[in-house]
């Protein structure tokens, strides 16, 4: 097995089951982990407690986090309060959507990681049950670590960077079963868009419905607590 | 001549002399402008102020002052106080790069125009009398643009995103021409990677000597005040 421990890794992180399981992969490799989390106005504070609580549970070298207030731009579901989010499928990319989200959190990483003499970033993305979003895809990660080969110091003096995407082909079935293996505690994970101030989950949206079908096809006991009840996987 | 007026164009503009350029030729092309500045822990607060100062004298739709708060990475003589601005020029790389800066400087850009429905973004840099910066180069805005087409629901439904970079070709003394064909007061822009709290330059940094040489070329009067004295220009 390669010893990644002389090596650094900056790791996005927010409150959800994702990441907190990329971080559980990256610890199991070896590297030191240097987590970033956003505050980019998100509807409940619960969100940013989640995930001081993942990194500590898992070890961090170091956790930062970070205000990026993008609330002002609106458009999206996730961060403007007069869009409402769905409690039913949509067809096509959902109003969950946040414009350029991931590439500013990676760009915020990358420059992290070139101050750090960090070559590895990690970042949760899944291309298998998601929700339609063009930035959790291989071609869009690709496409950002071509990027970073010009954008930087390291780049131009023949180094690179490397982006890890470690569960982007898995089902979310196989991701929780892989937590499970890893021994996260999937009780202070919370995948709700819209959570109560305890992280109570509402059940209905996108990723309710996601989180909650991958625990029943894993067979995993998922310890969520809701607001009503949980979703109706019929 | 395009009749740009029923787009939108996002315009970066910082305190400088060449985001002012590029705001007046942005808005001498037809484009309603949204203009945006980051607040990134700069050393004085005049760099806003003149900003602000700049978009008003110019013309803006809107101006959002963003809070970009990367001064806890460190790394940078420009976002780092225990770094010192150097005061003469270094080979390769200085230590003014603050890393990844364009990257997220475009990154929040680009969502901001999905956001606007706007398909244009312009940035001021410069390729010839410029400080070395990677994420200054004509390879690095290609990059970036492809990158957007992978992003984002526009690029994923056939829409595109323009990254203009009017300037990055020409030389400061050219620049600085059609800066005064354009009519842009060159008081209100500060260049002084470490100005005085009224704006005075130190007369010695990189930018400075960059700035003044290039008014001396263009045989313009530089209405910038010095702490000291001019930089020496022999």
């Amino acid at each position: 097995m390669v010893d990644n421990s002389q090596e650094k890794a900056v790791v996005l992180v927010s409150c959800g089951l994702d990441s907190a399981i990329t971080l559980a992969i990256a610890r199991e490799l070896g590297f030191p982990c240097y987590c970033l989390t956003f505050d980019y106005g998100q509807r409940h504070r619960i969100e940013l407690q989640s995930a001081r609580a993942v990194t500590a549970s898992l070890g961090a070298e170091r956790h930062e986090v970070m205000s990026l207030d993008i609330g002002w731009m609106g458009g999206s579901a996730l961060t403007d309060l007069s869009i409402d989010v769905p409690d039913a499928p949509s067809s096509g990319i959902p109003v969950t959507y946040v414009p350029a989200r991931n590439v500013m959190f990676l760009s915020v990483a990358l420059g992290w990681a070139e101050v750090l003499g960090a070559h590895h970033i990690f970042i949760g993305v899944n291309a298998v049950d998601y929700s339609g979003y063009p930035d959790c895809r291989p071609v869009f990660l690709r496409a950002f670590e071509q990027l970073t080969n010009v954008a930087t110091k390291v780049g131009v003096e023949g180094g690179s960077f490397h982006i890890h995407a470690p569960l982007i082909q898995m089902s979310k079935a196989e991701i929780i079963r892989r937590g499970q293996a890893l021994g996260i505690n999937f009780a202070l994970t919370v995948s709700c868009y819209d959570p109560g101030p305890e992280g109570e989950a509402c059940g209905v949206c996108d990723s309710c419905r996601l989180r909650a079908r991958g625990f029943h096809e894993a067979g995993v006991t998922d310890p969520t607590r809701y607001r009503d009840k949980a979703p109706n996987l019929a």
